[in-house]
């Protein structure tokens, strides 16, 4: 499947699940428990990301990016933000490049 | 430009600044300074992320998660890790769900 | 000096910077930008210390974990809450111990 | 008990906790487990501190920096470095003040 067909896909399942019962689906149970859990979440896969990316071997790094984004996504749809809003970001930021986007960045 | 466009697309730009000159190219600075560097931006975001989450504005969230999708893009390509590595992670995770998902990932 | 010498000195002119010009002071310009500021600090200084750790040197992990208790307590003093709040709820902490901590604390 | 001595006996208490059974011990259980796990820790609890400071109440933020500062102090025990090695670091800092730290400080 093409990266993508994957996000979408991903994404729509996520909208859906906001029907299910939090008692059979773990995303459906991070909704009921609300903002602050899915930040936990969030919080959590970007340490144990830093943490996998200073080990040796490469495929616990893939599995905790794709934790974070996983999280990233959840909190994206209970928040009723399109998919869109964060990949026409991405899209916006690369049209930028060189000194031009780190003068854009530089807070 | 559709959401897997826009990640491939990305990527291949993040891939080419390999080659480029780190004084004129923010993520060519940041391959070179190195691992550290990078993952510092990864926690920095995700900090980020979850204050963002925490206020009532929603644009300054899409903004900090794009900035967090992408660092860790920057990581994986720092990595010479596939994009594909990423999104094969994250289809294969949806295609789980409910009970038998969440017995899956507690670790 | 003794720690708590230094707890106690180091929180008392957290305290006095509060009257401090924001152009003159770190600290007091962290005060000024207010608690999302301070809370950016306390998530870089955290990154800070889990890629130190997986680093060989000691020094930076001292100095990164210096940092991330220094603006823990720009935090606790930003909130007007006392050191001894903090202190007192680590003192509460190993009054327990073994397996009784661990089912107290499991979520 | 004043706040130094809470910091001395609860890190003579972690040292302590070395040679006790990972099995009735959550602090030995962690040592067992390793660095990655304590750092997992160390950034669960900072992404939680920053959660519980945006929200109103305060006991929850108090609970969340003893965490924070507990997992911390497990941190430096395991890595065999004095309490005094953190608290100097912190006392060298408040020793510069205003903009003279805040330059140093700029990296």
């Amino acid at each position: 499947m093409n990266p993508g067909d994957v996000l979408t896909q991903l994404y729509a399942t996520l909208e859906a699940r906001k029907n299910a019962d939090p008692q059979g689906s773990y995303i459906a149970s991070l909704y009921a428990k609300g903002t602050d859990a899915i930040l936990k979440k969030v919080g959590e896969e970007a340490a144990e990301t830093i943490i996998a990316a200073k080990n040796p071997e490469s495929a616990p790094l893939v599995y905790e990016l794709a934790d974070l984004w996983f999280h990233s996504l959840v909190l994206l749809a209970h928040k009723d933000l399109p998919l869109t809003a964060l990949t026409d970001e991405l899209a916006r930021r690369f049209g930028q490049s060189g000194l031009a986007e780190k003068a854009a960045r530089s807070k």
